[in-house]
């Protein structure tokens, strides 16, 4: 790739940051009168007015804000909005009397749902400790301990590893079904990692550094697919695949089918997620001071994959799920899948050299920047057909928000950079 | 079984107890000027002088003094010892920097091995336990409380289930062979389940009777013998079976080879381990109100192999080992399979009804009666040769002390009367 090239993709993610991205955000999610962010907003970018303030959007935004800061951007303002998030987060939605955050407030800061779900408390962990490293307020790091030794308390499966995922308020595991208490997924082991990485670059406390190592070891012994190393939705407690159902308490918008059961329950794989995990895996060893060939292999399959059947060289941009083995079965495009395989195919192409990576980036760049950005605005559209024409059209509501396109975007400038370094 | 014979071994237990047991213990242990219990007495009972005190003798004293308070003995005086040594415990051997309970002390209370070795932490949640059971002070189960929350968050694997087992002072896994950080033991396993029974008992907390739930399901599943329901002693951190080894830090006087391993390091099995893993289990089920028939095949298989290939029906008494598949490789009597041993098989014969269970009791009872007991003294010899000549003399040491000979006393007392009041 030429440096010519290299240049000008970076300058067009660069513009889309901090013309377009950040400013959406820093003009209208800071809730002045009640605290915390507003993260309802339809195609136009209004306030859509749902009354809802979810653990996820909160401590997406908390992460975005406090990233960005640290990345560079904003001028303390970005800084200043993420101490505005934590303020919120610790004073409206902490159980004081059981430990952990509850997952939904209404506007005002009263509480609706007090589950305590490890999705979401996984994100606490993130953003509190990146929110730390971003500003040196050490209540994050604080906050950020109490939910590890909470997850290591309580939602440990201390029989067959991993950690469960739907409690109760006092953190009584929930009952088996769509209630979620009998089974492991892919995305809370995933996320795991991603908060523990970020809690050990925060404090450098060996248990946090076991527990990581420990985390990783799961995810690529168990959790990613034995022959082709791509991500397995849900398992039992036992680590046996379990047909993926939709939860009662869901934190995406996952299309199921109306019994709540995905059309091909255990041969589903999101390209997506697995470009994710390989980079959160890459960055997971660069915290650790680990070398990446001690997982070569698991980072060839994954990625591998993502390319190999994932990417729309037609119509552009990466589907939404197939099989292990390869047949698509989802060829819409999602929003955050583009995000993260932006991220993953960077790493991919800068670690095991291969051109197809880097094309791959510059399709999906391509079909993000002229299709999925909805310039006037400024956010992307959440979900478009194969060939980019908006299906969903609001900019953000509880499951959305920004984490997925902001950190995009930073982390692809940042490992453009080092590709522009290196020419 | 007769009314008769039953009440005759009784009273012969009873007389043995309150005649011999407990008062060579309450003549003795108190150590008045530095606090806790002096541990160590010869074959006379006389203080033998060695200038320890091990967390495992402190806490099974402990154990020891406040279950046979609670089973009604010693008119108060056992309770006042039981205090005793909690004051020690709390006072000398709390680590009040990182938490848990130091392995070693002299008998001043100075630390002379800081580590924190699971196997004492168990005892320590058990005694503790234990201990607010019977006297209603809660210093006890506050400090078990710790404990367990200790060893959720630095002890578990949370890669592949069960705990670890050999840590340094701060809580970092220890190294790998003989230094044991990359084991996992059955012994580990069954004291954890025996401790959180008795926390659970205490607690009644929900997160407590998960956690032995969790250890219940590991031992069945993993840490027995598939085909044998036996115990296999030592596992990698994955559960492949390990070959046994002897660790740096000991619990017991097992016998080893001189390089440190056993001669059939990887098909060794203790008769006494396996009737006591299935009493220890059935009394979890009795506080979980889990019915036995829950585990009744596994029950099945630790109770008929110990019987049919433990028993020495020609000198009486329980061998040392074997084989799973039956063979047996140590001959000679051990005081605490003996103890074990009459436990489990007056449980066997209540709960599976078979003859040959009360067979084998009568035939330890009339061994320990007959040639363990040394009984001008009071306590059990150490370790005798198959016929029943003493082999090791001392009465008490580290390792030995009065956990298994006067829980096994108390135990079989309380099943002969419930023998006793079905007939």
């Amino acid at each position: 790739m030429t440096n010519e090239t290299l240049q000008q993709y970076r300058q067009e993610m660069h513009d889309h940051l901090t013309n377009e991205l950040l400013p959406f955000w820093m003009q209208r999610a800071v809730d002045r009168g009640n605290g915390g962010f507003i993260t309802h907003f339809d195609q136009h970018g209004n306030d859509s007015g749902e009354d809802e303030k979810s653990l996820i959007a909160q401590t997406r935004s908390i992460y975005t804000y406090a990233s960005a800061h640290r990345a560079g951007y904003g001028n303390g303002e970005l800084a200043d909005m993420a101490r505005h998030g934590v303020d919120y987060l610790i004073t409206n939605m902490w159980d004081q009397e059981y430990g952990g955050f509850y997952w939904m407030t209404n506007r005002k800061g009263e509480v609706l749902i007090d589950q305590k779900i490890v999705y979401g408390q996984s994100f606490a962990i993130y953003c509190l400790s990146e929110y730390t490293l971003a500003t040196g307020d050490t209540r994050g790091v604080e906050y950020a301990r109490k939910v590890f030794d909470l997850l290591q308390k309580y939602v440990v499966d201390t029989c067959y590893g991993g950690y469960f995922e739907m409690f109760h308020r006092d953190w009584t595991l929930k009952g088996p079904g769509a209630a979620g208490g009998d089974r492991k997924t892919l995305d809370a082991h995933m996320h795991l990692m991603e908060a523990f990485t970020t809690l050990y670059e925060c404090t450098q406390e060996p248990i946090h550094r076991r527990k990581l190592l420990e985390v990783i070891e799961l995810l690529v012994t168990k959790i990613m697919h034995p022959a082709y190393g791509t991500g397995v939705p849900q398992f039992w407690a036992n680590w046996q695949v379990a047909p993926q159902i939709k939860f009662d308490v869901i934190w995406g918008w996952d299309r199921f089918t109306e019994d709540g059961v995905k059309r091909e329950a255990e041969d589903n794989t999101s390209y997506g997620h697995n470009a994710e995990f390989a980079w959160l895996l890459i960055h997971a060893l660069d915290v650790l001071q680990i070398p990446y060939d001690t997982y070569r292999d698991q980072l060839q399959k994954s990625f591998s994959h993502a390319v190999d059947y994932g990417v729309d060289w037609e119509q552009g941009g990466v589907f939404v799920e197939g099989s292990h083995s390869g047949a698509v079965y989802d060829r819409e495009k999602e929003f955050w899948q583009q995000a993260e395989v932006l991220i993953g195919f960077l790493d991919a192409y800068r670690i095991l050299g291969d051109e197809k990576y880097w094309n791959a980036y510059a399709n999906v760049h391509r079909f993000v920047l002229d299709k999925m950005v909805n310039h006037p605005i400024g956010e992307w559209w959440p979900l478009m057909t194969r060939q980019g024409v908006p299906i969903w059209t609001h900019m953000s509501h509880s499951w959305k928000i920004n984490y997925h396109t902001v950190r995009a975007v930073v982390q692809s400038i940042r490992r453009l950079d080092k590709l522009i370094d290196k020419e």
